[in-house]
């Protein structure tokens, strides 16, 4: 009997000042089951054992913290390009469900294996018959796009952006328009230092009447969600972004 | 003193024969919110009642259910096109915000103002200078991208296709061809009574070796999701999904 391969969410808080109470995103059920893995498969251990610990505080972890095997995903970092070609064996890593044991699979915020290098393990285990469950918890792309008011009827995640000028400026004027043609909304993701830099980007180059909505930190005391047109945000820009929380970019042509 | 526009999760089990423990799928502090607001806007007054009593069971309301103030959004329907042109005003429905109260948006399933007619309240939101706080909460959309193991980190969500056999055929092959040309996941919904005729007419309109997985009851005791090639669904057809549970479509082309 083979253990499956249980899909955890994370909370949205990495890299910034904050640390929400789980409960604030996390189903209790959810926190229960985590409390009771005693296998993981992660992008960042050392951030996997400071969730665990949250974790133990509310809910007694099953075995000790060091007692608990947690194994590196093979690398690119979260959010490159899909490795296209020879990947990585990820047999090794899926040992623990072959072997009757449930093994949790964690990301670094949010839904494991959306925007992060994660998917492969799921496609992996599917191959080898392991049933995969996914257990509920917040997106931050989809609370984005929730709290955009954008379309959310259709809609396209399309990663990263070009860090080059002028590459950056081709591709959002590309997806500006493949958002007029097809009434669909893009979402695009940024490194948090960068996220000043793209936002300007993103006012110069999409249309005048295109919306644009900037969402950071959500489920954060700081988290907020601004949607104005690309004219509005060019005339009025407001405060900066800093450098320091997740931020969800968003537009939908008129 | 303006109040919030505060967007509440739903469970994912609306029209199933099965009533998940809401702390299963929506983290305690939304349960506690959710028994706080005395304003809600819903796609429907009778499902809003029903879950608000589950949330009382765990979390006593503050008001008596008569109390709670539930008004329908417009229609159209769930999932239905956007409505271009005439929009409805939707000031009414924001009056509990603007007098200082916050106000809840639901939806039938999962996260408010994706695939349901919800954005345009929030759209409405922003521009009367209402600040609109999502919740974390689980969205069977992308639950079920990360379950299926396609690509996570390109993907587009397409809403429903065509019912039409004709039509429909050639949408499958449209977006087949764009999951190829970008590498890009396409996320699709049905009815329920129908899933079964989608499941059918995806396996035989896609490429053979496209990707095609099926995500249904997802965060229920019932929940699946199963990924194979087309060709292999084809072959193997598996168990009927059935009318009852709803599921998600999901291919990326080889």
């Amino acid at each position: 009997m083979k253990g499956k391969l249980v899909l955890v969410p994370n909370t949205l808080d990495l890299g910034t000042d904050c640390e929400v109470d789980l409960r604030e995103v996390l189903p209790q059920a959810v926190i229960e089951r985590a409390a009771k893995l005693a296998y993981w498969a992660t992008e960042n251990a050392k951030t996997t054992r400071a969730l665990l610990k949250r974790v133990d505080r509310l809910v007694p972890l099953a075995l000790p913290l060091q007692q608990i095997q947690i194994t590196e995903l093979p690398r690119p970092a979260k959010g490159g390009a899909v490795a296209r070609g020879a990947s990585p064996d990820l047999k090794p890593l899926l040992a623990p469900a072959l072997a009757g044991h449930d093994l949790g699979l964690l990301s670094e915020a949010g839904l494991p294996a959306v925007a992060d290098p994660g998917a492969a393990l799921v496609q992996a285990a599917h191959a080898m018959g392991i049933v995969v469950e996914p257990l509920a918890g917040p997106s931050s792309l989809l609370l984005a796009l929730a709290a955009s008011g954008l379309n959310g009827q259709s809609f396209a995640f399309v990663g990263y952006l070009p860090v080059d000028t002028a590459s950056r400026a081709a591709r959002i004027r590309e997806l500006d328009a493949l958002s007029r043609r097809l009434g669909q909304t893009q979402i695009a993701i940024e490194t948090p230092y960068r996220n000043d830099a793209l936002l300007g980007a993103l006012a110069e180059h999409l249309q005048p009447g295109t919306r644009l909505a900037i969402a950071s930190g959500l489920t954060l005391p700081a988290g907020r969600c601004e949607t104005r047109t690309a004219q509005q945000w060019r005339s009025t820009p407001g405060p900066a972004l800093g450098g320091r929380l997740p931020a969800v970019f968003l537009w939908l042509a008129a």
